[in-house]
């Protein structure tokens, strides 16, 4: 299979890009370093330094044996998109590519207006390029369960058959996202589902839920192959941001009441997911929606898994509430279904104690690089 | 009440920016003529010219007494925007600013770029500027019926109560659009539904049917006063495409089957529903969505009002189903609401052979500047 993945660069970017190429696949991968930019700009680099593209595939090759080709440039710019879909004729394009912080997409008028920019330009820039190029391709598309929001009703897997009056009818499952970025994906999903019903595209959209993990087989124990790993309050994801706290001793900052429930994945699970969807394209003319996450728990189920990990390896792990800086239901129904996946294959790797525990030792060797005032929300919309 | 009107140069803009300033409100209008910069580069000029805003103001001005300030500029360019609303507070904006044409969307490219870039941004500069500086100002926002597309449920306005599985809760009425332009009025209305229950808003997103008509009272008999009335196939509206037809002798152009049922309303009852929305403000952290339309028929019930109308002005209308260029329904359930702007006090102008007739008068007077090539469509999506 060829594959084109878009914002190979990124947390998720990377380690899919290795892991289609480990199996064999030809691999083309896109990024403008974006996610670096703005991690400068903010003070919120990862944890681990990471070489660029052309180094990264470079050392994945001398080690893997097997070859990526890197595109370096702004997939807002269509001429590039269309080059890349044109000249390549990919059979699935994972499409990453979007600036993925919550909190810088509401830092400042610049950055929303980057967020909205960047995310939607990306693609529509896809989608013409399919219409016009590859009408046959797949594509899969990095939604996330944050389109959501938190309704009252169980959350389906993107559709939801209404009945009103006496008729009935499906649609797209209604959406209220808590943050410009959140809702950004919800604008995705929207334009997406108007060029696969008019242009007969075929799309799945991986609504995915907050991701933790530092590595992925295919890069274990080769530290300049690593994903980049952001434990700031920008960049920096729920789980990943409290295992460099209990490292770096600050206790765990929960945000309010800490009753937020979320869909959470293992990043090797991730990987799978998306493996599976793209062996499983969606038909033509169907937008295929999965929720792409294997559990749910709470912010503070979730803290106190990491004070029992840290007992594991001799940390003593504090947890400590804080003004929440987000405006968000801190205590609500979640009863999301996530059926589509595991029906497909998935088998879910889950938290445990044992397994954040093998994460924590990964971020203990490397204590001497966390900065503690990243820890603390610098952005706030409530 | 001071009123900022955006895209006051447009169908709608310009009656609407006389409408209030009639009435003794300041009247602040902003544009930077993109609509007639595009119309030139399709060769889709309005029917009558229309002078630039600082000369309509002017003329108006002289005629009515009432001053209106002109500010001429791009309101993609948050600089612009953040002046305006800063500077001059207005209680009530008006948001038209907007690429307004479904065909023109989907032409190429750039023309779908421009569409989504120039309408996005807009709204996100209005509503970024409302949050820095005009928090309780009310927004005005048109929508289009066509967000709803046509669902096999009864159309409520924007709103639908939800029963699944036992539980219920409340969410956007779901949307489908036809075509890129309306998907951008989709985009729209989520993203103002994030900025408002974050940020405490006050917004009214009308959902607009296609409107006709060539004038308002206001304007009457002021030949340079006129909105710009666009019969091409491009930047005109059903009614209007029709009433020019049947003038310059074209067989009246159905597309397809012409059971496609919309929700019209008449250029006045526009100009009265935005009134009465600006006059009954949405609350805070409300986003009020009005069904704007007075009453629905197919578009071989309209070709049919065209042809009653033809016989009281003596000319003999004739109607021709052509292969649609659109990829739509031609026949389908629907049955939208629109009790919400007639509670509040609209009193409907509704179709009639004579007020059509009336209409085709004004289109004879300039029968010469009619150019039957701006009547088949350009643009397909099928």
């Amino acid at each position: 299979m060829k594959v084109l993945v878009l914002g190979g660069d990124g947390y998720l970017g990377w380690p899919t890009t290795a892991s289609f190429a480990s199996r064999g696949d030809e691999v083309i991968v896109a990024d403008n370093y974006l996610r670096r930019v703005l991690a400068q700009q903010t003070d919120s680099e990862a944890l681990i330094e990471t070489p660029l593209l052309p180094e990264r595939a470079r050392l994945f090759e001398q080690r893997s044996g097997h070859n990526i080709t890197v595109e370096i440039g702004d997939l807002t710019e269509y001429s590039f998109v269309e080059r890349l879909i044109r000249d390549y004729q990919p059979d699935t394009i994972i499409h990453y590519a979007e600036q993925p912080s919550a909190p810088y997409s509401l830092m400042s008028v610049d950055a929303s207006r980057l967020t909205l920019n960047n995310n939607l330009n990306v693609t529509l820039n896809v989608v013409l390029a399919m219409v016009d190029h590859a009408p046959k391709c797949h594509l899969i598309k990095l939604g996330t369960m944050g389109e959501y929001g938190t309704p009252n009703i169980d959350i389906e897997e993107g559709w939801i058959d209404i009945e009103h009056k006496g008729r009935s009818d499906r649609f797209l499952f209604p959406r209220a996202a808590g943050s410009l970025y959140h809702t950004t994906k919800v604008l995705d999903t929207d334009l997406i589902w108007f060029y696969v019903r008019t242009f007969d595209l075929r799309v799945t959209d991986l609504m995915q839920g907050p991701v933790y993990g530092l590595t992925s087989p295919e890069l274990d124990g080769h530290l300049d192959l690593l994903p980049s790993f952001h434990y700031d309050d920008i960049f920096g994801t729920a789980v990943n941001r409290f295992l460099v706290q209990a490292v770096a001793g600050i206790p765990l900052t929960v945000y309010g009441g800490g009753g937020q429930t979320r869909g959470y994945l293992n990043l090797i699970d991730t990987l799978a997911c998306v493996k599976l969807a793209a062996d499983n394209p969606a038909a033509e003319r169907e937008l295929r929606i999965l929720n792409q996450f294997t559990e749910t728990f709470s912010v503070l189920e979730l803290a106190s898994h990491i004070v029992e990990a840290g007992k594991l390896v001799g940390i003593n792990v504090e947890v400590k509430s804080i003004k929440n800086p987000r405006r968000e239901a801190e205590e609500h129904y979640y009863n999301p279904t996530n059926s589509g996946l595991v029906e497909l294959g998935l088998d879910p790797t889950l938290i445990s104690p044992e397994r954040l525990a093998a994460m924590l030792e990964i971020v203990i060797t490397h204590k001497d690089r966390i900065d503690p005032d990243r820890i603390m929300p610098r952005v706030k919309w409530n």
